[in-house]
């Protein structure tokens, strides 16, 4: 068996924002001879994923990618989930490439919202109840953690987020300042930030990241960052 | 004012997860003519983010350097700090740069241990009170996050991991499976990972990031990850 399965993090979009340890593979996703693409819907992850091990398991190099990082509720965890339903497969070598995850892309973008405590809580993920969701909103707000949320209007999931900002403002966290990173380090990026109040459902899509902050989070001229000290 | 402060994040310490962007930055810590290297204690970030403000201010082209990503327990935080103590600096260029921050780098060796939601907490800021860090330790595993803990035996407090390994098993983490990466990518990296009631202070130091699985954090092989999947 001499095929290899590497699990390749694409960062947030800007090209400057790719590792050079993951940027060959980016190069080589141009078509060329000898290079197949296996496409696949986004949710089909572990169709995709055993699809991959398969291919590398009869001796391919196989690169799944992800945007953003892979270990972050992109592909990692869905291969990892195929390698254990297939011990036949567990000699293989896997390689898994971090990269810079929208969340961080978007902090940078802002300030610095994640420089305390924080949590991220993807709101996409149907393979979860949807109480358990709330239950860990409700738990992050009492934590007082800035809170990360990934794929907040989901095409699975888009009533969601507006259940999301009805529980947090429920929890106590009306005047935390949250930020609206959408297509964060591309052409097409906009960052808006409001108190979550008066954050509507609407203002997120399907590439926005939201970041809404702690209860200490605060302005420092158009900058928003999360102050080191806490009591 | 022709100055202009860089806030860039040098990854986890391999050269090839250093990004396109802050690459150019370490290239020029090299010592030459015009370049001159402020350093300073980590533990007086607030210090050094108001002197690279001021050099900024004075028109030069000040970098400040973290390893990881600024914005995660680095200094953006305490450079807006600074920013917001002093006004007449608020038309200052500031960039963020953003990295591939230590838990990312040390979940991608281990698997995918943050493929769901996760949560991270700084057991080394000592500006912080000890009380609230439990509380966030007992509401992260009430929530049930993997939850990543930065600086887990660090000088200013040395005796909290300790503290919060009894916290997390009294919280019923004991069975959870608990990551120890040391000095991750770099040539000293070892990782082990074992059930959080047999971890021991000492397993950690200076160099160790520490990721506590979630209730359904499994292993594949050698690999440990966190299933899509929760109920």
């Amino acid at each position: 068996m001499t095929g290899m399965l590497t699990i390749a993090g694409l960062g947030p979009g800007d090209a400057a924002l790719i590792t050079p340890e993951v940027a060959p593979y980016v190069a080589r996703v141009a078509a060329r001879e000898g290079l197949v693409l296996h496409a696949s819907d986004n949710r089909q992850e572990l169709l995709r994923a055993a699809e991959a091990m398969r291919l590398a398991a009869a001796g391919r190099r196989v690169v799944v990618v992800s945007s953003g990082d892979p270990g972050v509720f992109a592909m990692a965890s869905a291969v990892f989930e195929a390698l254990e339903a297939s011990p036949q497969w567990q000699g293989l070598i896997i390689r898994v490439l971090p990269g810079v995850t929208a969340m961080l892309a978007a902090a940078a973008r802002a300030g610095a919202p994640l420089g305390h405590d924080f949590c991220a809580i993807n709101l996409s993920d149907n393979l979860k109840p949807w109480p358990l969701i709330e239950k860990r909103l409700r738990l992050a707000a009492e934590a007082d953690f800035a809170i990360a949320l990934y794929n907040p209007r989901s095409a699975s999931r888009p009533e969601g987020f507006a259940r999301a900002l009805e529980v947090l403002n429920e929890a106590g966290c009306g005047d935390r300042i949250t930020i609206f990173a959408h297509a964060v380090t591309t052409a097409d990026e906009r960052i808006d930030a409001l108190p979550l109040r008066d954050a509507r459902p609407d203002m997120a899509d399907m590439r926005t990241l939201v970041i809404v902050g702690n209860s200490t989070t605060r302005r420092a001229g158009r900058w928003i960052y999360a102050p080191r000290r806490a009591s």
